[in-house]
């Protein structure tokens, strides 16, 4: 193939699967809006959009050359913001130097940095919706640019920069731990420190349910993540020059798909004889949940065990929300269910889809960037509780986040029930 | 053009089309969760995200293989599983094979797959609206399995997998008659066998109308089936490798715009007299019946034909919307006015439109189309009535599916109006 | 490159990017939707899906010619219809004549059509905004005919089309001043003839601020919008046939998510200390700011210029709308000072970031286009107010238009709180 074809192609593709899994921004901010009880459907709404925007500039600023510039086996170069090259600025502004550009890279230089970024912002909302309704704004924001700026991009550098454990032959496609796993860690500790929202759990060991504000929203929301994972696995192929990276294009697509629908039919087929009821939150976690453990390794060529990749995923997460009840850990959206424990599941399955893993070395991945995520974001949010607090007052909380912190509320006209604390019940 | 580049932008293109197709399951849940209403809002979303993963799942499991695998005139090969060809796994594994896997195909042989799949999902989904808020859950997840693994794919067979109706010339660029009008007929089947919701239509003849639950979250589904029907109808070029195929998808691009657009303001313009005000809801199905009735045929050449097919297909709902409400049919969201009645006349138009269609064919391709689905659909839901029954009982109806059924409300925090029963009143 | 591959490449970037921009018509209405009371959220919904299929059929009539066809300085040609060449009819109607069409354009005809078609929307939408809660439907229409057929086609074609400004060096890369100060200036317009909303403004000064129906959807809006805006500044590359037109649109896709995210967190920051709250709705038109801000010139080589340009658009976004409270001017979600204010900000700011762009220039293409589009918007509104009227009835504004003018509420079951107004507090 001619190469500027090709350049060309690869350099599209980036931006076309990348502006998709931009909008996946806008699902988990959905999901998380409608999951929350009204009182505190706005504040998220700005949680997200501020977290989106951060993540964009931190990443910009230095997150990207930690990343993938000049890794050294742990971390990539300190250095302040990425450009392109000067041949390419040559180029766009009148030279005609295309085939010294083309023989340089195989894409524009800036579309990588495009498709790059998007996927750090996934990693922060996945903190966003662990956290909803008592964190403070401010120290989520701060944690915000910590994870997106430092921790994210240092997991990078070790797996896609071509790190340590790039070297040993880690294998995680699109990110089931590289992206899922580690917004998934920094949200466990978060809740771990923050602790769970006010009469989560009762003295008697029972769980208190809250009320979502609305249940088409969150609908929305997945679909919405659905949608916008064709674009974070598709893309991940990173390649549209040759056959070969379009059937790899077609294979992840297949397979996302097959996994998602797979995650939905599990989890409500393990629901139902717990609740004995069909499970709507089961059926949307279970999307998601399949999505992220298909995530890394939806290339294989296999497609059935796509299929069983993604009911596990269901059926790990529908059993890890209950887990995660039983040990009274708040997680308001289910992030680290979906995200964390179908991740780790969907890393360690790749050993099974791909011959070329190896089933230590992917569980060895797991491990390390558990631990690094998790000690490090864990500091993180014990540093911000003792110094400008983690969690909002009591007198927040109950007032709900909208009113006292907004000064909004997110559907001013509806007259809505009072709710019912079970010190007042 | 160079063979290898054809074969990643028709790859491309399938998956890119595709990816925009299954947003429109988006669209399908918005819209009937919305015109439901808010007590049966949540179960819309159990039962479109629930339809979407058993139409994938189906369709993989012997769905396309039946539609598109040796087809011997009314139906293809019933075996289990689509998988790539020996030469893909080879390539996308390492062999140096690309020109032997260009010269098999012209695209990656699962984009095909994954396209066509999305378009399975849309036939289910058009089911889904017409039997909102009494259908029995189970029925409709068994009469979807139904639906798109064997029903959708035999008629798929006659038609794009070149079976008896293909040979005979019939023409349906994208599937007015093949997808909605095999969701439509299945619908009306539905309907029919399941009957109206409770209070519908009144002794004296009139009928009560019901609450949506919310009309933004209409209108949005009705947007994103919009957005997605560029994917619909752009892609069913089927192919991008070509000067010829590009300008083929802009028209249908072009024409499908305007058809929508002529079906929004045709309708407004015809129900405006009979109610004396504006009709959004009838603006809005008077959308998505123009795009229905574009979709046989979007590939002409002079577009202001679109404008006249579309407008003509908003009027043909706006009347079907009538009819159906005299024969006392009730069909929560207009399905069978929007997708089988203007499928009906888009299939018909393309006599109008395309020099190589003959009426009598396309007509026969309508009523053999019809008289299939229809028969098979009806005996189904018979079956289902007879069996484990096709709908919920008085009380569930009457309390809502969403409490009885999941146990959950779709906007609890709200308080709600009491419904008015007539008997009440 | 192979010109049939860039003939391809070019058409199908047009498509995909177009229909990404189609979709902002449903962030706009969201956005509006969410942002009115809730009495006026459904005649916004009709008010959208109207504007959106007015533009597309105005634009398809007369407006493309009148900008494109034969531009002689100040106009296109008058002529009715657009329509493909008749080498492209004869390929696609199946003539071997590839090579005559490649050599004749670089995209297929329609599909730059279709491209420049959403942009008109769009200009419509912001009218739609500002003017909602209390503008006559029918004027609101007419109005958008003019626009949509007329204004924005001469603006067009004085700049994209080839006119005198584009003759002196005008540079609006994908329209800050061209579609949105377009926009902008017919919305100023119509708020200054239409008046503000009953109670808006009070006598000692104050201004009263509505509720707006539902906080999650106005964030939806502007996720969509975002989302969106990606098909319109990179689609603006209008090519994707060479290695520099792939760098200059990953470059547009790069500072328009820069520019998107600095106006988010500058407008919190500024209004942070005026209200002394975080402020969800300086942070979404600040969203909307930046990305107007950077519209004009997004194919900056300098990134952090992006950063730049877009914080100062939220912070001007910021400030415009405190004016146009001081000044008394009702505009109900913002238009003015997010796309006109930050438009102009943005247009002028191309000549920081472009060596080729001359201040004045550019200075002169804001003004001529404001005195323009201004003076006969004016006019028009003048004309529609002193025929059939601009605004609704006050007992039609007292009520709310949903039920006076459709018969339908947005909510109808939901319990919402009665309006106080002040006479009655």
């Amino acid at each position: 193939m001619n190469p500027e074809v090709e350049f060309v192609l690869n350099t599209f593709a980036f931006l076309l699967w990348g502006a998709l899994v931009m909008w996946m921004a806008a699902g988990f901010t959905m999901l998380e809006s409608g999951s929350v009880r009204t009182k505190n459907a706005s504040v998220i709404c700005l949680k997200n959009i501020g977290l989106y925007s951060i993540a964009g500039i931190a990443f910009y600023t230095i997150g990207y050359n930690l990343m993938y510039t000049d890794v050294q086996g742990l971390i990539g170069k300190l250095s302040l913001f990425y450009s392109p090259s000067a041949e390419e600025v040559a180029l766009v502004e009148g030279a005609d130097n295309a085939a010294a550009v083309v023989a340089q890279h195989d894409y524009a230089t800036m579309s990588d940095w495009f498709f790059q970024m998007v996927f750090v912002a996934t990693a922060a909302s996945i903190v966003s919706g662990a956290l909803a309704e008592r964190v403070n704004l401010w120290a989520f924001f701060i944690f915000t640019v910590w994870l997106t700026a430092i921790v994210y991009p240092i997991v990078g550098a070790w797996t896609w920069g071509g790190g340590w454990l790039a070297e040993l032959g880690f294998m995680d496609f699109a990110g089931s731990s590289i992206v899922h796993g580690t917004g998934g860690w920094a949200a466990l500790a978060g809740v771990m420190v923050v602790g769970a929202r006010m009469g989560k759990f009762r003295a008697d060991g029972t769980v208190k349910e809250t009320p979502p504000s609305s249940v088409p929203v969150v609908t929305l929301g997945v679909f919405i993540l659905w949608f916008g994972w064709f674009g974070f696995n598709v893309g991940s192929q990173l390649a549209l020059g040759s056959a070969g990276d379009a059937i790899g294009m077609a294979h992840a697509a297949v397979n996302t798909n097959l996994a998602g629908a797979a995650g939905v039919l599990a989890a409500i087929a393990v629901a139902r004889p717990i609740l004995r009821r069909f499970d709507l939150f089961a059926a949307l976690n279970g999307a998601i949940a399949g999505l992220v453990a298909i995530t890394a390794g939806p290339d294989m060529v296999n497609h059935y065990w796509a299929i069983i990749i993604g009911a596990v995923g269901g059926v790990v997460c529908v059993a890890a929300i209950r887990l995660l009840d039983m040990i009274r850990v708040d997680d308001v959206v289910g992030a680290v269910p979906a995200h964390l424990f179908a991740g780790i599941w969907g890393t360690l399955a790749v050993a099974i889809t791909n011959p070329e893993a190896d089933v230590w070395i992917q569980l060895l991945g797991v491990v390390s960037i558990g631990a690094f995520v998790f000690s490090v974001s864990f500091l993180a949010w014990k540093l911000l509780e003792t110094t400008i607090g983690a969690r909002v007052s009591d007198r927040v909380e109950r007032l709900g986040q909208d009113v006292a912190e907004l000064g909004i509320e997110a559907y001013p006209e509806f007259v809505l029930m009072p709710e019912m604390d079970d010190e007042e019940a």
